[in-house]
């Protein structure tokens, strides 16, 4: 029987976001991974749908080196005095068969409560497009200011899942 | 015994392209994804092997929120007047133990009949540098016109699997 | 239970790098892949960390066609007379239970050993940054001139898996 490569479909997300400052690009990338609380893990980034029927739980530590599914939204710069943000978000539909959508936005020189407002309409604008009536949005986003090194802003939607 | 992390191999595949239309460059390829019939998944992103004996099928919904091995190419533009094309293309070697080999192309200002072709010619050159001989290709392109929105061509192969 | 979408993790690892030289930036990157002994495979990229208590394996040829979780850095270009180079680097921390950090660094206009040694600097800034102690490093990486056509540079860490 035909089937999806990866049978189990994801039942649980958490939401996080984090900024980090570094000496390199992938530096500060890194340590915003670890502010978010998904330093030590193998981010598998994918585009990004939330499943129906999925729960949302309080972040928590997964094991160190698991390989995890995630949709995240990050900007990186080393420009001084830049305010650099990331911001995602997930538009429901009221119809609840029918999966979450999530969209990510970046921006220098925008506030992290901007950037996540533009994450939210373009999430809703997917959800309109697909013939669907909105229920409601989630979102998250930071931001951080950069000053002699690189810094990061991020934000995440972290897939879990719920054996029993 | 040392085993590949995930040690199913896919051996099902099908091949799908679409367009679409939006207010940012996200949502237009949120749309091509629906255009394409893979919208409400969470595409995993991959470089491009077909593994040896998989079945190609007809394009089907998988479920919502499934995540799915995926090798493709896109292009966006918001370029007023701008012909957007994507392709891809897998070259098959007559020695059957070997895998088909996908390459992706995208292009502004080039049709996707053209696009395709290149495509193609990628992954044949691909097959011929393995020192292997050719069998066949297979390939899928889409192409749109960008006006005052954001246009997205996407083509996809996606692998799949059967339990049987 | 909550857990993981992916329950497993990997506990095996090897390192490889590779150049390649083709026609279009892709074909030189597949190149390089097969360079490396990963030309076969469908490569999942992640970011970017080795498991606690992972061993280190001789690189192997896993089925063709499997999907295959690896961390790489690349660089491609086609100016005439570009030293190319990639390399990636793990560093260890003392203290076992915690996982090792993997980083990339590409460069055009570097040597390979000087790319490395880069790559290692990046994982010891992370592994301090943790706040823990460093135990050691391991790196590869690989380094090529471009001419007439497009020359990439590849370096990988490759996840699989011990199932006994």
């Amino acid at each position: 029987m035909r089937s999806s490569f990866f049978e189990k479909i994801p039942n649980l997300y958490f939401i996080v976001s984090g900024t980090g400052v570094g000496k390199t690009a992938l530096n500060s990338f890194d340590f915003a991974l670890l502010g978010a609380g998904l330093g030590n893990l193998n981010l598998v980034r994918m585009s990004s749908i939330l499943p129906p029927y999925a729960d949302r739980i309080d972040p928590y530590q997964l094991p160190f080196g698991s390989l995890v599914p995630v949709a995240y939204g990050f900007r990186t710069s080393n420009a001084a005095g830049s305010l650099v943000s990331a911001a995602i978000a997930i538009a429901f539909p009221k119809d609840k068969r029918f999966p979450g959508l999530i969209m990510e936005y970046d921006s220098v020189g925008e506030s992290s409560e901007s950037a996540e407002k533009t994450a939210e309409k373009m999430a809703v604008d997917g959800i309109i497009g697909r013939g669907l009536e909105l229920d409601r949005t989630e979102a998250i986003s930071s931001e951080i200011i950069s000053h002699d090194k690189y810094a990061t802003a991020f934000a995440a939607i972290v897939l879990c899942y719920n054996t029993q």
